[in-house]
């Protein structure tokens, strides 16, 4: 332990804001591998409120998208952790180079994951509003679709993230387009049904959102991959790249 | 300088992913006001775009639009050079406690601020689709409306942050009802026009969008304040008693 940690260690003891972890972490390496575990593992539970997020709105499972709402607490504590644990990785071993952005890349896609948690719970919530609704266009099918794309989207790019993997990242990057055009038929579906029917345009109204949310996830994503290729590479992708469908005026 | 800041500085010479500033500052005080500086000059260009894209939207104004889309990359660049700041400092200097707060709250308030601008962004797009929408109800008063509140909710979070303000800060929190509750009012308002009126459909689908992203510009406001506070005082806000109107599920 050098004299940074040892005065850190104190500030901690002295009751600071951060929890120190109970061992001692011998290595950089074994530090770093330790904070990619809690990403893979918040990944995991991301992965699951979004899918669970998805079969609830297509069931209409108001009990599951209740058990989503309560569960997103556990990412908001998974993220802080990870914040946490990164930054001070950074105070105590001065991390470079690539060191420095898997450190970084670590934190920023946690918070990536910790969004696409709160667009889950949101998730939940329409489905609770749609309920209440006094008629559903039959969008179930989209819906899934859409969910089940957005979902593929995020499993690929934890797994390109576990695996250290370049070119599955690049992959994911490259199919953001995919997610934007469906999106964007749905969002024309929907007001064609609202144009045919009165009675739908509620529940149409949160069907809007409900696949603008699944679009951003896709987005988030997407980000993520940008972060992985950014992390193993030292490059940036070009913002201006990024193949994205602005027909409709998307975010 | 000691031996970390050399090492760290050798490897930017190396041509390492960060630029280092030009000059090296004296003290870390004066590091940490260079870097609340560099958040203050964030805060008053991203409420500028607010502001432009409010009246954008309501004015029809597409001109403005285009560049408020244009002048989005700014931001972009400078939440990277923000957080690219605070983290050589927290690995320069280890700061602990309250110093730390500060530095963490920097770069996460600049995540925010980068946020809203996206947001701006996609106000300024949908002026543009607005435009081409066969019919649009007279939404212009009431947009503007929120579009003020929420303008003020930024600025007087800034103003708080600028002056380390927490009462401030406390009062921009306890706020947030307020924005909520004119949003779930004129989401109602836009369903009764799409009800009354199919022609109207489409410009209010889009309404509805630009309704959302004023309110959650209004929450980027309140988790901004929760920084302030945060950094200030050393105690979180309880996220229970977070003053939220939760009526329409919004996100």
């Amino acid at each position: 332990m050098d004299d940074h940690e040892g005065a850190i260690l104190a500030s901690r003891r002295a009751g600071d804001t951060w929890t120190l972890r109970e061992h001692t972490l011998k290595s950089f390496g074994d530090a770093l591998d330790h904070l990619a575990g809690g990403v893979v593992v918040m990944g995991q539970l991301t992965l699951t409120q979004v899918t669970d997020a998805v079969l609830a709105i297509t069931r209409s499972d108001v009990t599951l998208a209740q058990a989503i709402v309560e569960k997103d607490a556990v990412l908001d504590g998974c993220e802080a952790e990870i914040e946490r644990e990164a930054i001070r990785l950074i105070a105590l071993r001065q991390p470079m180079a690539k060191d420095l952005r898997q450190t970084v890349s670590a934190m920023k896609i946690a918070a990536n994951l910790e969004r696409c948690g709160d667009l889950a719970k949101n998730l939940a919530k329409r489905t609770v509003a749609l309920a209440d609704a006094p008629a559903s266009p039959a969008m179930g099918v989209p819906i899934e679709r859409l969910g089940k794309l957005v979902s593929e989207r995020l499993q690929d790019v934890l797994d390109a993230y576990a695996r250290h993997d370049v070119e599955a990242a690049e992959k994911v990057w490259r199919a953001d387009k995919e997610v934007d055009q469906l999106h964007d038929s749905l969002f024309r579906e929907l007001l064609t049904y609202m144009m045919a029917d009165a009675r739908m345009i509620t529940a149409c109204a949160h069907l809007l959102f409900v696949a603008k949310n699944l679009e951003r996830i896709g987005d988030h994503a997407t980000n993520i991959a940008e972060l992985i290729i950014y992390e193993l590479t030292g490059e940036d992708m070009p913002d201006s790249a990024r193949p994205k469908s602005d027909l409709l005026a998307g975010g």
